[in-house]
């Protein structure tokens, strides 16, 4: 239908972004893109290469996750987009993906420390890694099960998820969002340079420690604060 | 011989993806796919660069290794190659490379552990490295004995080779297999990946636990179970 | 202005040396470029990606700061620019990058130890890592703070900045600079690749002993003596 | 002249292979192509950029490393090179760089261990890393005496340099050699993979064990026996 062309071609341009961004394997990512009017969102179909991705291959879904446009199955993380588009009202796309050093992270079952200001450039606390579901879950409606593990974990620490727009998933990988599609897949590649640093910055030093709160603040307030100046 | 064409050309494309996908460097990398009813299959050939690699070149062996067709002498692995085919008889196509990450951890001589769902997507268990062979098996036919080593490994662990489709034989190299070249050779990447993360998450925390069982069994039936959907 | 259009031009063409040297992501660096006569420098307006840059897009810029020539906004790190041009009289350019292994020595707080010739080559000491600013200098004039820290860190070591053309700022990110753009930018590569072997010379050897002089002062004279020869 | 031609496109050619198999920075690398009937060899001219190389760039220099051909200064590293054509007389020409992994392990002062069938298809020993120059030997005609310093290493461990075609310099950088230039240049490549894989192996097992005698004699049979037929 012509309703979804504007999603469709939004999240197609923003799959293409993760292999450009080396950010996906194969087809090891996904990124979705909502309507709020219409209560659907567009998102990759399972197991398509991205080579062969076009704007009209993505499947309208609604966020409970049953197709309503395409030929094709939705990824197989689709429940998880929806229950976050469901609960999280200000989110206009959310990515997942593999990718190398938030996997690494997400494996390891542990935060990221905040170790400097490109990290604190983006984010003002360290990123959280949510714990691996209980058994009941994962037994359950495992994908739809996923988003409430990310909620759970918001909820348990007072995060927000418009200032954290990220999250570790344990023994899993990351999830990203954002206002729209560019602001999540830019939120995806951030996640994974900080990832990576954070990796090398302990293997210099054992005892890195974490950034100053004056340092923190300060970095907070120059991107998000009344009179806000980054952008390099 | 015209009746060799098909698997002439599965192997060629199969082999370029090799270097496409970064897995190999010079020519420490080898497919091979092979026809059931003839009985022989087609393998790059020795020495030869990728860069000047074509269908043509591609060498027809028997199960023994014996060339059937071609000028080229066939990679120096190809008894290996042979052997699998001899014994497992639903695989149709072998992966050799001396990829890095999987090859550290056939150089490290240990099993990789399975540490997240990018694992447990592929394989429900711990990624097996077999022992380096006897010393008389390896002054014996060394290629052709590589082979019974890998099979020897699967024997003793009880594997299925259509479940487990990849192993790291010790202080040598991973070897991976599937129905067909496009799925050996994602297997070849697919393990790199895994290989390259285990690496990471233990550095990031050598304490890091292996995936919960519940976690790997949702996996496995995600992918292989009556109802399996994923795919991404 | 025309009379702008030199350091313009020569801007532009630094700042997108950095992405195909793989120094930044997204817009995560910047390059200035100063023309003495005017007292201004051109540099990277924020935000801009560097795919959309062009000559005309650089911003003209007092040492203050202020904005002489253009619609853009200046890069947000601009003001720590205008310090080291104000205090360091034969510099032509700035470089600051989070380049990711410079970046990850940085947030570990250590000077990269001198391990080796292709350090020698370029310097003949450790590369200081400043720490990080007091409180009250962060909660002052931020940017404008951290070209002062810069400069505390060169005198309270007695280093020369036209000897030392780099500094790590703690918990931060690199500077570079030089005598003009190319210089600049090219110590901006080279402080990357010294920063990444520093890391792995460590990962191989924990004792890794420093350089020994008499081999300091001879790559040294190489390179900067009255019969300076060096070059590759 | 006419008549060194042929090595000035070998060199030129071979040269232009560093920077496309990511073994050079800048201009860190040079690798030259010896004349056996002239007495002199075709090398790199000291700091031009790969990208504005062409073989008429290439210095023509005799085994002391005068200029015998070309307007430009040769390879600041150019009596190392002259050292080894003067003293083993089979090689053919020789490279030197900085790549990444080798001059970590040259930097950490480690010999790398064999600890797989990569190694030992190319070596069959450890990759000697030659200790770093007495203060008399580097205040003396520095470049000159690092080829000497490379033979006593030799010397002293009974290697012969037809068998092993490399070497780390301790502090400095590796140097690979071989009949002509392609095999030179393969030779850094191939170190360069197993240095990598080396520093890998032993972050996943501090303990990897270097490979069992019968398979070092097994890969060194097959490739160099007189029924060699290693080439993958």
């Amino acid at each position: 239908m012509q309703k979804y062309l504007s999603i469709k071609q939004e999240a197609y341009e923003a799959n293409m972004q993760l292999p450009a961004l080396g950010l996906v394997l194969f087809t090891f990512g996904n990124v979705s893109v909502v309507d709020r009017n219409e209560a659907v969102f567009a998102i990759k179909p399972s197991g398509v290469p991205y080579a062969d991705l076009s704007p009209d291959k993505m499947v309208i879904v609604d966020y409970e996750g049953k197709v309503v446009e395409g030929n094709l199955r939705p990824s197989s993380d689709t429940k998880t987009h929806g229950v976050l588009y469901q609960h999280w009202e200000k989110i206009g796309s959310v990515v997942h993906t593999h990718s190398t050093y938030a996997t690494s992270w997400a494996q390891s079952g542990l935060d990221i420390p905040i170790f400097g200001t490109t990290h604190a450039d983006h984010n003002t606390m360290d990123i959280p890694c949510a714990p691996p579901m209980s058994d009941e879950m994962i037994q359950g409606d495992y994908e739809y099960q996923t988003g409430f593990q990310i909620m759970d974990c918001f909820k348990q620490r007072g995060l927000s998820y418009e200032e954290m727009e990220m999250i570790l998933v344990g023994n899993h990988a990351p999830f990203t969002w954002g206002k729209n599609a560019a602001k999540a897949v830019y939120n995806s590649g951030v996640l994974e340079q900080v990832a990576k640093m954070a990796l090398f910055t302990l293997q210099i030093n054992h005892e890195a420690p974490r950034l100053k709160d004056a340092l923190i603040k300060k970095h907070y307030e120059r991107k998000h604060g009344s009179s806000a100046y980054y952008g390099q």
